[in-house]
């Protein structure tokens, strides 16, 4: 139950294990053409979508490598630990203008104003950061950067598919996301929508060769269909079976049932008095596909979550700074009521042992009653 | 019988389906440890080994990304097409100082040293050059970069594990090869070793942030042993048991199986008075892992190659200006001596429906008495 790499489906497993194929042939490419069809519904968009061998964090490398020249400035603006990552791929390409918020509170927009007003050629955002359980507002952001005439770049990694997330008519030019988030396919794979208006703005050349957008633009528009370097085969095999699954489910249920499945994690914390982590305003609710909560007082890290892995549950815990801290329960991909469910039940049965449980059953209750199960 | 990506045994592909794990466990961890020590019996090295995610390139930007910087230089020596990808990356990143042959001829060792001797912080080269079938003189070359002060760089992408490849006693700095070649893994894995030579003269900050080698490194050495980015966890599965089959083959059997199998295809081509396309010399023999050879006068590759697909048999045809010119047969990883015999008995079946068939069955003759079956 932790945010990613996630559950997979059987039948996602099993299409890796299909016998190679050559990744120059048309049967390849047909399978390209078809995720990249099917990639566009899923963000949203009718920019074009590239696939990219590596984590997420070749596509934010990308998008970054592609657009911001030495002398280029680059706003980032970060709440938490993938923000600040942002800001260490502005600073190896261009000239990064961070923007750094207390992590798991929301944003001021009018800082991110008046950094758009010394000039900058684009804002890069996490929209869903994981390490504290926020969305960050994309829509207005988007607003101000195409009022400032910048390119807006989204790491959607953990959040395309989960949570809302509206690549166009938010005006984000280039979104990323990752394989092992609400795709349910495992790692390996970074999946990058690019705007014409952004791709008109590229470098003449990427500081990077391998994170290079251009490069996978110009393959993917070839025919047959394929990547500047050779792909990871099977990955697009599992790739294509979950884009199958996720069309079956529909992209909008597939984001209302995540929706809902975080509520009952929510609500559930609310019955057993643990308080959520991040603050929220207006523009920046929860994130729906990771639920950040304190560690209740008196618990180790530790104890509640090795506890709950001695029962097979495994939960992350915070990053970095917040180590010992929080504890993280993911709900994206193809996770269902009973994981939900196991999981509180579980959460439940560690408090109790120690001596730490305020009214038993509340919090699978309180579950039970969002999901209607 | 293409030359990568190759046939994946069943235990292997089967061991990708296994279900997911976190990628900062204990058990992760431990899966790429024993990756790591197993790559240093693959690699012939006492050198670290690590594993990035991305094909074979992300392995070759990564060592130059890391040791070039914009106002050094580097010999990039190319006599083919993957060589010519290392004065890209070269140019990307440094100085590129180009050292060019005509495809598929010897690099001569004159010209490297003189290139050397203008002073050059590092020299790339292809070891196993995969588009033309010949392989470059990895020994004379470390001997001349050491004397030289300067860093080796060796793609042994399609080569190590195939051909000879002596890491330590040719003095290669960094070796970078990929899962799909000679282990027999799906693509999409890259793995790299560094010795500590190098280490020391890497840059303050690589100018990749994702091809980064230095995070890869730090990571490698933490407790659990991680990655700094989501790996492709279902690779690094399918890597542990490719690297259990290869120890159990034994690593030098390997290469001995896999230089018997290529002198096999060899003996087929002379037999059956098709051309080897390669020139060698003492320093640059045939390559091991891939046989390139003329298309037969008065046949068309299309029908060649197309008519040998018809049978089941895909071999892989010339790249860039070789196309329509050669066509190459690749024997790498758990390529049987019965895949090599009805290579040549299809190759054959093609010859003699276009009339160009000499001596029905001498090229499976020939195979066979070097194959002992």
């Amino acid at each position: 139950m932790i945010p990613g790499p996630v559950k997979v489906a059987p039948r996602v497993l099993r299409a890796m294990s299909k016998p190679m194929i050559s990744h120059r042939s048309a049967e390849f490419g047909a399978i390209y053409d078809e995720c990249r069809d099917l990639l566009k519904e899923f963000f949203e968009t009718e920019n074009e979508v590239v696939v990219m061998t590596g984590s997420g964090t070749v596509g934010m490398d990308a998008a970054i490598a592609g657009l911001v020249g030495r002398e280029e400035k680059i706003v980032t603006i970060s709440n938490g630990k993938f923000g600040e990552r942002f800001t260490e791929i502005g600073e190896r390409y261009g000239k990064a203008m961070p923007i750094a918020f207390d992590w798991g509170t929301p944003i001021n927009l009018d800082r991110v104003e008046a950094a758009l007003e010394t000039g900058a050629k684009a804002v890069a955002m996490v929209h869903n950061e994981t390490s504290v359980g926020l969305t960050n507002p994309a829509k207005e952001i988007g607003n101000m950067t195409r009022k400032h005439d910048a390119i807006f770049i989204v790491d959607g990694i953990s959040s395309i598919g989960g949570n809302q997330f509206k690549t166009d008519e938010w005006g984000i030019d280039i979104a990323i996301t990752g394989s092992q988030k609400a795709l349910a396919v495992p790692p390996g794979l970074a999946m990058v929508s690019v705007s014409s208006r952004s791709e008109a703005r590229f470098l003449e050349r990427s500081a990077s060769y391998y994170a290079d957008l251009k490069a996978h633009l110009k393959s993917a528009r070839k025919q047959p269909t394929q990547t500047p370097y050779t792909p990871a085969v099977p990955l697009f095999f599992a790739l294509q079976e979950a884009l199958h699954m996720a069309k079956e489910e529909g992209f909008e249920s597939r984001r209302s049932r995540t929706a809902m499945q975080a509520g009952a994690v929510r609500a559930a914390a609310d019955a057993l008095d643990i308080k959520l982590f991040p603050q929220i305003n207006e523009f920046s609710p929860y994130s729906n596909t990771v639920t950040a909560m304190k560690i209740p007082e008196g618990i180790s890290d530790d104890r509640l979550r090795g506890g709950m892995k001695k029962q097979g549950v495994v939960v992350s815990g915070g990053q970095e700074k917040l180590k010992g801290k929080i504890f993280r329960i993911g709900t994206m991909g193809v996770c269902s009521s009973g994981d939900i469910l196991r999981t509180i039940q579980t959460l439940e049965l560690v408090l109790a042992k120690e001596g730490k449980l305020p009214n038993r059953g509340a919090g699978v209750e309180a579950a039970s009653k969002v999901l209607g199960v």
